[in-house]
């Protein structure tokens, strides 16, 4: 059995931080279940209290009295422009240079297929090989549209060394989905351009948390999710971000009338919009931006570098606080011991991943498992307290010094893992 | 001036019919506001109270208490295949052949860029020239993607005659988006089949008011929009069918995650999930879609047939009532004069169309303008009811006769006309 009188840090220590922290009141914009240690943030934020009233009057004040009056009353029209508008200081993009609409991986397929059009002498696709896996399954399916294109799939230390002159596109993700390890956005965008080749980054893991630069960074393109740190709600609407300079050339493959630069004018020939606005496609779902765009507040008003700083704070904390308990009970880490080099979780293997996740859900303290072995903790800097983090290592030294995840309903598989 | 007297029905007759008619109570289902006659369900369907209480169900009984086991506890994982089965029926389809999904314009370009690749040999893509201006757009972007593609576009009376043993692939929509003139689904379909070319139809215009057997006319293909009939809200999730025949050798060019066989064991390639699941991509929009799903309500017991059959009626009384009018102050139907070759709405041309269709609205008779000239009445069967199109004839007579219209304030353009 462990000692956690030995750990060091106090409860009352961690009340003390939490009180002092400037960040901390905005804790109350979330309506949090009771009892729960939320440190699932990097997969879906929880529900924000403006999110909610927006949901509702989009529902009951605009589409059920405006009805297809909505679009200008309510400026639903403008709706994605103004949630873009929202994540273009979180990203370092100017609001042009932003578009909100549809999925990450419809995103990710229409930057790419754009940027070979950009690039159409260049035959090479290059990403690493433990990038997320439905970017790589877009990729695989645009390679099959296109016969011609090569993927040619790396190491991530192996990246910058693979980029050569047939390289038309480089995508990679800014934090491992796995890991958590941060790449080098500004280095690799740079050493892409110098061989002429385009940057695309999927921000999915390090939007709202990161202070993200594409344009000092060089990046050409990037898509990002709407559910994580944004807490835009479940399956929220994703963006995506095209540097000024490629919009002249630009053409989205999925010409939908949103993206077309007059859709009321129902003309034959498409045109496109200017700026990323171009990016759109369909009709955009209003009742999930709407929450988008509400859960934006959060950010409104912090300052760049506070948000990454205090989730490494608390992912520090907890891997200190836990440390001897999860080095007894065979836990090893996967993500950088350094914290400088991570994004906002925390991620461990262990052979019994699935129950004891299962387990330590039913203790209160919600984190997840990816297949085979991982073991994931996020620490989503306006959600999660460092006295949450103190009493998450209390239960999880209790989980399994006590061994209650060898019950075997935790062992029995969910649809979601 | 007109006579109104002279119309022949008259508003008690009308309330009597409406009250014999058994479709009348699910007007019910709808949180109209007062005063308003709304003739713009084409375009936008009214707020349900079922997806007023599901959005609201979603939003804080699930997201906010639930967070992260949504996808699980709400079963939001299953949302989009829940939903599909709850369309399938009202296209001809099997569940297993139907999947709810982005938009429109995003599942039409799947499913031509996976027909093309089903027909490689083939470089012809057939289309209307009156197409819906986005079906278009989104088949010049694919074509640009696929420069060996050839877009033959062709009048709608000349669509079969231009079928030959070079096309690939016939798009059409079920209902003229201007006129509301119906296709022939299943004679295009069978002629499409009997040159070897497959059949994609986009019916927005029709899903949830015509009778459509999508099995029965041997179509290959189709995509539909989720927020006109079927009332899921703006920018409501679309759907799209694909033939069980077609099951075996179909690829989503999108192939994300949501389209993967095994989405949560993480693998490094894409394997096609069973069916028209495929066809998903991204992580779908579930506040979006938990309206759809629950609007879908009101289709539960209505006997095939009588929707469209109301709606005929519904326009046929508008045109009579309104005939005398509309030739006196230069209207010219635009739509099929014969009720069985139109879908739900009824449309004119008028010089004036802007600054008439905004002083209607300004007269509580809600339809839509569509540039240059044209004005729409749509005749959503559950939305609207005889005495209703008797009064909306009454507010055009007025409108019209006094020349309202020409008030300067209606012809300011709005961003979505």
């Amino acid at each position: 059995m462990t000692n956690p009188d030995a750990w060091g840090e106090t409860l009352a220590e961690c009340r003390r931080l939490d009180q002092e922290d400037p960040l901390t009141p905005l804790s109350r914009q979330f309506a949090l279940p009771r009892g729960v240690i939320y440190l699932d943030g990097h997969s879906l934020g929880p529900l924000t209290r403006s999110a909610s009233a927006a949901v509702q009057r989009t529902v009951r004040g605009e589409w059920g009295p405006m009805i297809i009056g909505g679009w200008n009353e309510a400026d639903w029209i403008g709706l994605p422009a103004r949630t873009a508008a929202r994540i273009a200081p979180l990203i370092g993009a100017e609001p042009e240079e932003t578009a909100c609409a549809d999925s990450v991986s419809v995103n990710l397929f229409k930057l790419a297929a754009g940027a070979l059009a950009l690039r159409p002498d260049r035959k090479t696709v290059l990403m690493v090989e433990s990038e997320f896996p439905t970017d790589g399954y877009v990729l695989q399916g645009l390679a099959r549209l296109r016969p011609d294109i090569r993927l040619k799939i790396v190491p991530a230390g192996e990246l910058k060394g693979a980029l050569d002159p047939e390289t038309a596109l480089l995508v990679a993700s800014h934090a491992d989905y796995r890991t958590g390890a941060l790449a080098d956005l500004s280095g690799l965008s740079q050493a892409a351009a110098a061989v002429g080749a385009l940057s695309l980054w999927d921000l999915s893991h390090t939007t709202g948390l990161a202070t993200i630069d594409l344009n000092a960074a060089g990046a050409d393109m990037a898509v990002g999710c709407g559910y994580k740190y944004l807490c835009g709600g479940p399956g929220a609407p994703a963006f995506a971000f095209l540097a000024r300079r490629h919009h002249a050339g630009f053409l989205n493959p999925i010409a939908g009338w949103m993206g077309h630069a007059r859709p009321f004018d129902f003309e034959a020939n498409y045109s496109p919009a200017s700026g990323a606005d171009r990016l759109m496609a369909g009709t955009p779902p209003i009742l999930s931006m709407a929450a988008l765009h509400a859960s934006l507040d959060l950010f409104e008003g912090v300052a760049p570098g506070a948000l990454l700083a205090r989730s490494r704070t608390l992912s520090s904390l907890f891997e200190r606080l836990t440390a001897s308990v999860a080095t007894a009970h065979g836990f090893s880490l996967a993500s950088p011991a350094e914290a400088e080099r991570r994004g906002g979780h925390l991620a461990y293997t262990h052979p019994d991943g699935y129950p004891i996740v299962q387990a330590l859900i039913a203790a209160g303290v919600v984190g997840d498992f990816r297949a085979p072995d991982l073991i994931r903790f996020g620490f989503s800097p306006l959600v999660v307290s460092r006295s949450q983090v103190w009493t998450a290592a209390r239960r999880f030294a209790a989980v399994m010094d006590s061994e209650t995840w060898r019950n075997p309903s935790f062992s029995r598989r969910q649809t979601v893992t």
